[in-house]
């Protein structure tokens, strides 16, 4: 499986996916799930991608031959992040007319959930889910954020805590905890993670980090989340039975 | 949907159900989905149901029939908790031989997971998760819970801080923090709740409350959760980004 979160706040964008694809438990590999396209001064765009990993890869292959070609399938000429949501959309839907029949011959179903966010010129930052039917969705003032892959371990703490007032470093650390509940809950989630923030209006990555086990920031927000939750735990009352 | 959780702690057992059903949004009911045989001095055992209702209805009215029948298939006469869990699982698949056939011509699942759990006469208490082809599994000292339903989002509360050791009333306190943290992010568990304790060797119900929404332990919990999580999170440092 696969956890993804993407947030849209008022500063800007929050993407963290992490790298763990199984086919089964003795099939557990990386693969990167987070794909960025940036043009500094003009757009930055991000894919995170969920589902079988090969019409995820086989997707941004796409869309990746398609960046120079024609303007009207290329990601890089969108002329609004609403387009390159359908610019998105498309590809898959290429793509499942490829292979949807052979893969329903082996009993496999066309999986595939994307979030993809960005901004494109004077344009605010927009943050969509797409489906599988290509179809898609966009985060609102409402719901300031998307999780695809194994979402319910890690979406307690988000429902809890995000605002979209929040700063890009609040939503970094909120992403991260609800990342390592899901890990510590479910094994097909794990490291490393990708960790891609967006300053509003900045048309560049403001930072792109790479987590692996070693990283100082992630243990300690782990080990000390770990710590605050007994420690709120035991300051709750017990029930008070006779 | 449905979440219960049971617990086999030291000093005894935990069991906790909510009592939501949906067949769709607009098919929303109220059906308790915990049900107790309980013969003090010489056993206490109870069963928490999810998935189909109409199985698990049926598969409880069976093993109430069976009561005061013949004694190879009366719980009441079960030697101990194995036996017991295997008569559960007996009377699921009896279920099963007379209903699969008519649900499948309906596209519908025979669909089922029991949490059966207790204590008869001077054998331990003992918790087992029955699966809906009616075998089954026993929790054990690495593994002291069980969860059904929509599991997912009240684990990792769970797995940071349950232990074999903790009291009937943290244990209590745990449940109910993680059916909190399930009902705040799914709409298909709702109130009232079913909590059921279990004391080692008293053969009894210890005690047995029901929780509604003006119940104001629960709600203490609720709101005073939030408020620790909230301030563990703005205790957190956040990323130090140049």
């Amino acid at each position: 499986m696969t956890y993804c979160v993407g947030m849209r706040l008022d500063q800007g964008l929050v993407f963290l996916s992490d790298s763990r694809t199984n086919a089964g438990v003795d099939h557990i590999n990386t693969f990167r799930k987070m794909h960025v396209w940036e043009k500094p001064g003009d757009r930055l765009m991000v894919l995170m991608t969920a589902g079988n990993l090969a019409v995820s890869q086989t997707t941004v292959s796409l869309l990746k031959e398609r960046i120079g070609e024609a303007e009207a399938a290329n990601l890089n000429a969108a002329p609004n992040m609403f387009e390159a949501a359908r610019l998105v959309g498309e590809a898959l839907r290429d793509i499942r007319r490829r292979d949807a029949e052979a893969l329903q011959e082996f009993g496999v179903e066309f999986n595939a959930a994307f979030i993809f966010g960005g901004q494109i010129g004077q344009e605010a930052p927009r943050l969509f889910l797409v489906y599988a039917a290509g179809n898609f969705i966009e985060a609102t003032a409402d719901t300031p954020y998307f999780q695809i892959g194994e979402s319910k371990y890690g979406k307690p703490i988000i429902d809890r805590v995000l605002k979209r007032c929040s700063s890009l470093q609040e939503a970094a650390k909120l992403a991260l905890i609800s990342m390592d509940s899901t890990i510590r809950s479910n094994l097909s989630v794990g490291l490393p993670l990708d960790l891609l923030t967006y300053q509003t209006d900045s048309l560049r990555v403001a930072r792109h980090d790479n987590i692996g086990a070693d990283d100082p920031y992630f243990n300690r927000i782990r080990s000390q989340w770990s710590e605050c939750l007994t420690h709120a735990f035991d300051e709750l009352p017990n029930p008070e039975w006779s």
